[in-house]
């Protein structure tokens, strides 16, 4: 199953931009590139809203959009007509079931891009595998924040942590899962639970 | 100078409760305790806003509210007329200015208990020196936050970082402070800024 992570530079405070968007604030260091060569080497999908490409396609960034040049970027939008950028396609329809339907094919890392609408989206309907967080040392205040309420707790296990260049902390987590039990109110003579893989 | 520290237990997304005040999901350890016990051997004096005074009260917390016996507490209330409890005290002026004076005392180490309304308060007094966080590895989607808006950016340094039982991420800063020239307008022959320590 292809892994889908959700991974920002974020602040302490939870942001991942500042007000107005800046990011003057990111430490860059051999440290971070290190990692994220390490880390781009295995992705060959991303997955971004409609904010983060817009931000993405101002810089100039096409299907690459900063990452490598060999991936399939999907853009979620409701709005949004029409995208001429090659590498790059516009998904109108439910961004949980379209990232459900993408780990059933075959492929490499699935690599979700950007603020916390999506995000949600996707933790809601439980396609996130893998959370990874560059903890910077400094409190924003305010700006694009990292996480959103998805509706209930989830889970993590912690599988890595370091200290980077400049009082970054490196943290990443898996999503924990559990065979849950959901009752239905089913009719008599049917099932009347159903166990599925779901985030607790 | 007396130390300042604001922390706390959180989520990895930014909340020291989840809905309805719930803390059932913090992970307590042979670490934590070791952690705890260090630290508050150089604690005398704890601070708190309202809210929390009314949970550590209903918890059955005294001048020690969990923390050391030999403390001195001081709640900051403006509605609160009197606190009964040995060793606790009403505080009902500035909490910014309160704490600035504390610290000109002789005395131990300050802790800032709670959530992040007196956090804020302090943050934009600049009498912070010390953040310290237990990120629990969870989501928790919504309850109190741990950092609200101090209405400008607060560096930190990382002084510690590591793993602690269960997960969870053990991260240390101390606030960094600059010497800022401070512009006034002045009348001609007299200073015309003046050097202040303070948050950058």
């Amino acid at each position: 199953m292809r892994t889908v992570t959700y991974g920002a530079a974020c602040s302490l405070d939870g942001f991942i931009t500042a007000r107005d968007g800046a990011l003057d604030w990111l430490h860059m260091s051999r440290d971070v590139q290190e990692f994220m060569a390490t880390y781009w080497a295995t992705v060959d999908t991303m997955v971004m809203g409609r904010k983060t490409w817009e931000v993405a396609a101002a810089l100039g960034g096409g299907g690459g959009t900063g990452g490598p040049s060999r991936v399939t970027t999907y853009v979620f939008s409701r709005t949004l007509q029409h995208i001429p950028t090659a590498g790059v396609r516009l998904i109108s329809t439910d961004a949980g079931e379209f990232v459900r339907d993408l780990k059933r094919q075959r492929g490499g890392g699935i690599c979700v891009m950007g603020g916390g609408e999506l995000g949600r989206s996707l933790f809601e309907a439980g396609v996130i595998d893998v959370v990874g967080l560059n903890i910077h040392p400094i409190l924003l205040g305010a700006g694009v924040p990292l996480f959103r309420d998805a509706g209930r707790r989830i889970q993590l296990t912690l599988t890595e942590s370091r200290t980077l260049a400049g009082g970054c902390v490196l943290a990443t987590y898996r999503v924990k899962r559990a065979l849950v039990a959901t009752a239905r109110a089913a009719p008599a003579g049917r099932g009347s639970s159903t166990g599925r893989l779901s985030p607790i």
